[in-house]
């Protein structure tokens, strides 16, 4: 089974990173590639470059979706989630609702812990819209700040740990999500310092990427998520146009060798 | 006063009709400009082609919004408008948010007519993003099918007479948004044959505009819509790339004739 | 335009006051005219009282609506607005509607502080019944007494500043109203030193009232906002009576001069 | 125990039938004691109304609380009944409140038959008002028309019948409420033809008022329920302006022979 | 009018002084009789042991349940009153249930009290399954120990006291709810030294249990209480599984002397 | 990995089936063990079976629990899950909570079809206690009746083609669960002929429970799913017993061979 591990950042040594960090997770039969945007930002934080990031998106899966049976946006947030499930059929999660469906199994209530007050916002909004704001017990952020998105992991391990620490006592959570791709790890590293499940967010979207392709669920010809039919555009990305016109892409697709 | 009608759409011919459309709902000194999308689709209509033009809006902005008291986003659906809120300081509303907050004046729940099927999973996402679902009594749409969303106001006029009964009788609707930037005038037209009041979102948004010019709320610097500091990007379009990366524009416009 | 001001409180001052502070929120063809309860509370603090002033609203509103294009009821907590908009043909809307539908537009979630804890229940109540639970982040009061209404927005102004900004970081406020009509006009004079916007609830219903009034939205003859059909009454004021009953008021009216 | 029935509706045969049909509820030790509005309306039907009867009741309670262990508000839609709870201190309940909080004993999810469109939208609000929206599985009303409110109870029997058995297939109902004054008692001749329990508000009233006055809970000094303190009115009744001005009414009263 | 006060914990003792509490709360025509779990838990605390003692309370009320007007389950949390409203005709109530909705009439919003955290999420349960969370502030427990069940009423009175004014202050509660059968009794001892209603689940119970019991529901023959037909089962406790399996059991009571 | 299918219904049958059924759900690496319920009912429908079979369900993980990586739940409905957390260490997960959440990545909104009316209430619970209630669009059985449980996926198969079409088109379904551990396999046998993805409920809890068990998340020391220290017990199963007690009885274990 093949798995795309789309990075809508720019930043190659993230997706690289998650990438080595996702072994334990994958099942024996499962192989996961990993593609990094070329347009955007080094690192999303809030929602218009969520916005920006999730039409980015969109032109990433036109261009790398052939062969994948399961597709994870590798950004908390989930830029463009929704709009890929309604464009194309490969069956696709995003790190932000893979962590909360995973973390209703673990608690009756979830906290989710990210690094920069920036992303609240839009992590909110990804709460709201898995509509689990009744099983979520906040989302929060340590108050020491940091030097960079490359080591912010170990620079605020400590603080990781004590905010679990408040999160449980103060605001009722039973589960804690680790969120933002620069986090990924996190949650193994400190798992015996903090007294309730912790929930990695990429982990928890390989297991639901596999949940989703050994499932094999058929694509939708009715609903939210059936396809739409050809549509005119103007000025968009060639490989995304081409999808959303229904030009016989796919047709000369077959013909490569 | 001056309010941009940033329409989304690349219709140029759409957004003449509205500035046409517009003129009962302006106060003496407001002054209306259309501006029109130059790339995307000539006529949006679901989420994912929403989240592309949402980006597209965020570069109209930065393009024109230069003097504008208000903004209003011209498409049902309020493309970008949060992200909007979120990078620019100029007050924003959309067609859909203004005429449901009006609406909320009009009945103790209001409908939602529209004209396309495809549209209602982006509508429904409107009526919770505004967090009005509890005072929403549906979204829904006339069996009939038409030919063209530029005759469509004309061809489906009686069956949403029809449909507007229908939804007063089984929803409980006592006020009613004709939604869809190619509906804009119906409201007027047919106003003396429905029993409720009718939402025409295009004067809703002027008149929520004009509230906001009016206000003139201050920018803020705290809390979901504080201006985000400057940003590194890549491959976005250059209006839209100064601003996010706090280049000198401002500064050099100031020094325009 | 005649948009009439009703204060349901017996404070003529405060009438007075309100629209001499009206002025800038007026659209250059709209005339704003004061009425004053003749009986009830000088100033209406809680929900019994407001139930009492509710009723008041009703007799005000029979014996001087006449000519009106909209009216507001000027008073926060909007005693009477429902049973108005059942009773009567007039567009209507109130100070705490208006400013929180106006607050949606100005932030995720909008904070309502004023100046006396007896209030709370009541404007509480006020949010449920508008339908905005969801993006209230609280109702909220100063700790520090004060002497008189006349002079509580100079009396508390510093203690708003600072009350603003723990609401901000505290609750997540984006937007704040300052609520209660002895508090219209603080909104201009702090702007400078809260870091969201603020809400005058005054400005705000100025601004619905405009919006209703051009938009001149049908009476309903359905729905919860249909005019009841005659009923007898007994002992109770003669224009509302009268209205109530369906005398030939307004016939009678034609005729005059 | 002595239970006031207050019927804020003017027409005393209904509160007679009332206190007729609540034998079979009342406790070996239970007095129940009538009055009747003496100005208002002859029968409340929608929010307007209901307004003004709210503070018609007021009034009663002002004149005629001394002595009562509690009190019920004999109008499904409770007029009054929080304003009630804020200004005075004995227990106090109302027929839809204690229809629809027995009703949660009876069924999983509730239903209120009336037997009026025009009161819908005050039921509708009265469930809100309670909070239990979650369980109400919606207020219906036969569709045939009645000839006098003191018959329709006999009218309308059949059509009850049939409308309860669609309530529970069509709408899951798994209890119902007959709600109005004039169909006081129905519940009880129609029982053995509807396949679920059915709540009698009066009876439902009086055994919760029961429940309060035996319980004796204190007066609240602190919360949404403690009495304010004295306040200069102007205009209203004598009994309850001298108790919202904290006159010495009681002090007085204490002295009567 | 006989009443079952059926205790799902193993504790005679408990059951007698709740009994012997009870007298004030009950009518001259009332009888109250206590019975006691013969396996399961000295005290239920938490939702494992809840699950197991429900599964006793069928057992129990399968065993007792003939004569009894209506049924206690007096342990707060109700283990088993869904299930057995399902299986059997009698009316039932719990301590909780009773408690909340006879604080609905107490207070706008009510907070409940306990003595150990084990409690916590099964009572947030039972307030989440009554479907009243909107008009719970809270559940709350004095951080200090105590040395047994059995006289944990007397070793925290002081900090009750002071806890339910920290939660009248601080979470807005207008009434509360001493929760937990060894708390039976302390609302009627500490009255007077706090300043909202105290409700005592107990003596809302025995309230409730009479209300139904003079109400005289029938018994459900549709929706989701209507009685299972017969059912095969194994190694049930043989009164169980006799009266789901529909044996003869109540026709053979009959020839009982 | 090993996981447990643990069938708390009393038909061996079921399990052989379920088992046999699962294979294209399970990673190479991954073995799936049945256990069947030795008491109880052949198959669980309705809330006061779910209760009883709960408890039961404890016994079977208190016995059967060694050496599993996680749990099944294998009826829909997930009869103890929550009691099993508390208590037990191992992760575990039902065929209902799985099914929904994986529903959630495959539509906006999921119902659950299933083939008894007297399942409703039960299922309604367990969409309520997941928290998912906002993104059910119903619960429905068809109209048709079937001979027997075993087979039921049969004799239905037309039935629920159909049942599914209406549920898309006048619910708004975009998935499909097909609920009920007699209908596993349904899903992929009626999955071209329905038009929205299906979710066999058996195969979405075999990748939730691989999900869990690669995860290996930290068993809870705090919240609502940390083991509750010893606690006496009286009449309950003996390896239960043993394990609520705190008895010896894992290290007893490890010495054996």
């Amino acid at each position: 089974m093949k798995i795309l591990l789309l990075n809508p950042n720019t930043s190659t040594g993230m997706t690289d990173r998650m990438v080595a960090t996702a072994a334990p997770s994958l099942a024996p039969d499962t192989e996961l590639v990993g593609i990094t945007a070329t347009r955007g930002f080094p690192y999303i934080a809030g929602r218009a470059e969520a916005l920006i990031a999730g039409a980015i998106a969109l032109e990433m899966v036109a261009e790398h979706k052939r062969g994948a049976d399961a597709i994870i946006i590798a950004a908390f947030g989930d830029p463009g989630l929704i709009a890929i499930r309604e464009l194309f059929d490969v069956p696709v999660t995003g790190m932000a609702e893979a962590a909360m469906l995973t973390a209703c199994m673990a608690g009756g209530r979830f906290a989710i812990l990210t690094f920069s007050p920036t992303l609240l916002p839009w992590y909110e909004d990804a709460v709201i819209s898995t509509g689990l704001s009744g099983r979520c017990a906040g989302v929060r952020v340590p108050t020491s700040g940091f030097k960079s998105v490359d080591s912010v992991r170990e620079e605020l391990e400590e603080d990781f740990v004590a905010l679990a620490d408040r999160t449980i006592r103060e605001d009722g959570a039973d589960a804690i999500i680790l969120a933002g791709a620069p986090l990924s790890g996190l949650a193994f590293r400190i798992a015996d310092r903090v007294s309730v499940p912790l929930i990695d967010p990429l982990s928890a979207a390989i297991g639901q990427a596999q949940t989703l392709a050994r499932m094999r669920p058929r694509a939708a010809t009715a609903g939210r998520f059936a396809r739409p039919g050809p549509k005119r555009t103007a000025g968009l990305m060639p490989a995304l146009a081409d999808w959303i016109e229904h030009r016989a892409v796919d047709a000369a697709a077959k013909v490569e060798p």
